[in-house]
């Protein structure tokens, strides 16, 4: 599964990347936590952030955690102007890296 | 569809943001596109696009499209230390705006 969260920042950002970094350290104890890439670019404001996870179950379980829970009202009522979530399941996946 | 496409840039960048504007303008004219989002992260390099496809086959022709196909070569030879692409069904997404 891959979980896309794509984030519009409003203007009070104080206390945002502290927890942004502490839910990526939480995430990566959950069962099922396949990974998590995450990406803001400062000119548009915008940020991605895409978690896998091995099963639907895990992701959902991982929404579901009292501090993140706790996280995600923060972000509503402080951080974020918008967000859109996309859940999906990973159907196919490939890469390229230059030095192999 | 979401196809995930994360990316790590090599010390070599010229010419790639105006490709990378060019490839969002193209991908916006096919058929079956829903959306792009594109965020790069100064401090770790990392960029996450992902586009948005009604069908897999709409997904796969933008792939085959022959400026496209140019502009994954040069990505591979120029300015790529590694790439991961995630092709994803979407199965659920939600979104919050703050002034709704």
């Amino acid at each position: 599964m891959a979980v896309v969260f794509t984030s519009v920042q409003g203007s009070y950002t104080e206390g945002y990347d502290e927890t942004a970094e502490r839910m990526e350290t939480l995430a990566a104890r959950q069962p099922g936590y396949l990974g998590i890439d995450s990406a803001r670019d400062p000119r548009s404001g915008l940020g991605i952030t895409v978690s896998y996870w091995r099963t639907e179950q895990d992701a959902l379980a991982w929404k579901r955690v009292a501090e993140h829970v706790d996280a995600q009202r923060r972000g509503k009522e402080r951080w974020y102007a918008h967000y859109a979530v996309h859940i999906a399941t990973v159907t196919r996946a490939y890469s390229f890296d230059r030095n192999q």
